[in-house]
């Protein structure tokens, strides 16, 4: 097992956590669906599809999972599975596992990805019982990265600063080519990197004031703005980046507006501390942008956590009052976008500590012209 | 508009059959979240994440999106929209335009794509309501597919059928490259035919034996069989085909088990046409195994629908009474599971008609040596 790879006795370590949790907030028994948290439990990473397969923790007694024969595996960091094969009824063998283990289900908390799929059906086979949503459960511990998880995201950010760096250095190359063959490229090299799940945001133009634009067909031109938002899990755990470039020389506007978006990003950094609240964070790149004029353009919040999934935990937004904790790791990513012309963000993660946070990307956020 | 696109009239004729089969079934509002059935009703495909996005369908009323503001875009088949930011209360801004349109929620249907991470807040905002899935409403449609939807797995078949073709002429080229070359091959021919969404099992040697096996390292050698099972999609619709190839000459018992399953998918494909029940299709494969001597290694079911989703509507199950119709699209995939050995699994996608099915993938079946 190389020094990457998650041992058994830290999916045990987390979900006697979890379960510790559980006693406190009264819940019985924990339903995970494949999703991260089943990762996260379990060092699992099933495909989310019809076949019902859960994790089931109780908070007293140890985990199984309940599973298709069709993936019948090699236990892994769990004692015992109870499978079930198409045709049968799953729901029903559920319920009977739950009781031959005489296992009490009055509180059952539910994965936040479990589809209604399998969340309505459960509401009607234990009539009696509350239903919860599980993410009190393991937010609280997944929001902290672990030494190892954060390795995983400084290895996946630098692989992104450097596919960018790569692709930026081509430079003018990109006249004439399509934001889909951009978004390709910087696939492609995120791929080579070890990543996957990547994908971006490539926006040219009067695209950018789309915050969340697909990469389409249209050609990068003179005298545009290019927005690039990316991102790509490395062992599982996520990257998140983003600039904004000119193609030839800014308008006035353009510099402008680049450099209160750096100002407010720079703002919400300083902002970051043990001490501070997520909405400090936000507050601190909306004041800025709102005392510039902007105010009603920035139409997103300023940050969200992630790891294993994303997006995931608290996010950086107007009046979140979650302290900011070492080992937090989240984004910063104000924006301004202006229909019809442009728009400009810069996003960098960073990792708060007491006396200043790591920032995730090296990249350059000055603005950078092709 | 190409003909290859879904006019907005397509879409509103949707929402009124489903809207026809709400009043029939007693539901008042039908909550659609990000899906597949969002993109079938609407013509949006949204991705799905942490923030409340609904297409609301009511039973007697236009419909509306409900949509954070990031992802504005122009109508295209609906006539409103209701827009929010960051930092608000979705849920109850949600409940806020129900009650101002005056609609009912009695009954409230629910997509079942749609996470726990919405449901059980919206059961406590509707403590009242009685809340169903909304499978019944879309499923029925979407299960018999329009001229237009077969035409689009049509071309996702040949393009899969060409992308197969292609590597498998290359032959013994692939002795010593790994699952994950073959794969990765795979995708690129998959890519190129303009199909997004692809995945694929490429199972050597004992790997086989395990129905979902995860493309990896292992090296493709004399003397082993090779199963591949390849999907992908094309605007939106799913191919998905399976071929069972050896290296060299195979043995006996893999020839006998490679007969086996190409008799029991023919068996089932001369099953598949209207008057039988999707149970009768899974029973001809499966009898056929059992007589064989290998009923044990059958472990999944005969088939399942595709679509917009690569699993979607009823399955060729054990049992499974819905009758066959003429515009369903389903795969038919026995398959015998050695562990230890071997896997051999034979799967074509089929549109069933009076007088025959019409089988939408042209590869061979016979056994092919590498």
């Amino acid at each position: 097992m190389s020094s990457w790879e998650f041992g058994a006795e830290t999916f045990q370590r987390r979900r006697e956590k979890v379960q510790e949790l559980m006693r406190r907030q009264g819940v019985d028994i924990f339903a995970v669906c494949p999703s991260a948290n089943l990762y996260y439990l379990s060092g699992y990473s099933y495909p989310a599809d019809e076949r019902l397969l859960l994790l089931i923790l109780p908070a007293d007694s140890p985990p199984f999972l309940f599973v298709n024969c069709l993936y019948q595996t090699p236990a892994l960091a769990l004692e015992s599975a109870v499978y079930w094969t198409d045709g049968e009824d799953p729901l029903g063998l559920l319920k009977k596992a739950l009781a031959v283990r005489d296992l009490s289900c009055r509180t059952i908390a539910l994965e936040g990805a479990m589809p209604a799929l399998f969340t309505l059906p459960l509401s009607r086979l234990f009539p009696e019982s509350r239903f919860v949503l599980g993410d009190s459960l393991t937010m609280p511990l997944r929001q902290c990265k672990e030494a190892q998880e954060l390795d995983r995201i400084r290895w996946a950010c630098r692989a992104a600063d450097q596919a960018l760096e790569e692709l930026i250095a081509q430079g003018r190359y990109w006249l004439g080519k399509t934001e889909e063959d951009f978004s390709e490229a910087l696939g492609r090299r995120l791929r080579k990197a070890g990543l996957d799940r990547y994908g971006s945001v490539v926006a040219a133009g009067d695209h950018g004031a789309a915050p969340h634009h697909t990469p389409g067909s249209r050609v990068i031109r003179e005298g545009q703005g290019l927005l690039i938002d990316f991102w790509g899990a490395y062992g599982g755990y996520y990257t998140d980046c983003t600039r904004t470039f000119h193609v030839g020389k800014p308008s006035a506007e353009f510099e402008r507006v680049h450099r209160i978006v750096l100002e407010a990003h720079l703002a919400a950094e300083a902002a970051a501390r043990p001490g501070c609240t997520l909405g400090d964070v936000d507050a601190a790149a909306r004041q800025h942008i709102e005392r510039s004029g902007y105010g009603a353009y920035f139409t997103h919040r300023t940050g969200h956590g992630l790891g294993l999934d994303a997006h995931e935990g608290v996010s950086a937004a107007p009046g979140e009052e979650t302290p900011i904790e070492a080992g937090m790791v989240f984004s910063i990513e104000p924006g301004i976008y202006l229909p019809g012309k442009f728009g400009v963000r810069i996003e960098n993660l960073i990792a708060p500590r007491q006396g200043g946070a790591e920032v995730l990307h090296q990249y350059p956020r000055e603005l950078i012209l092709l």
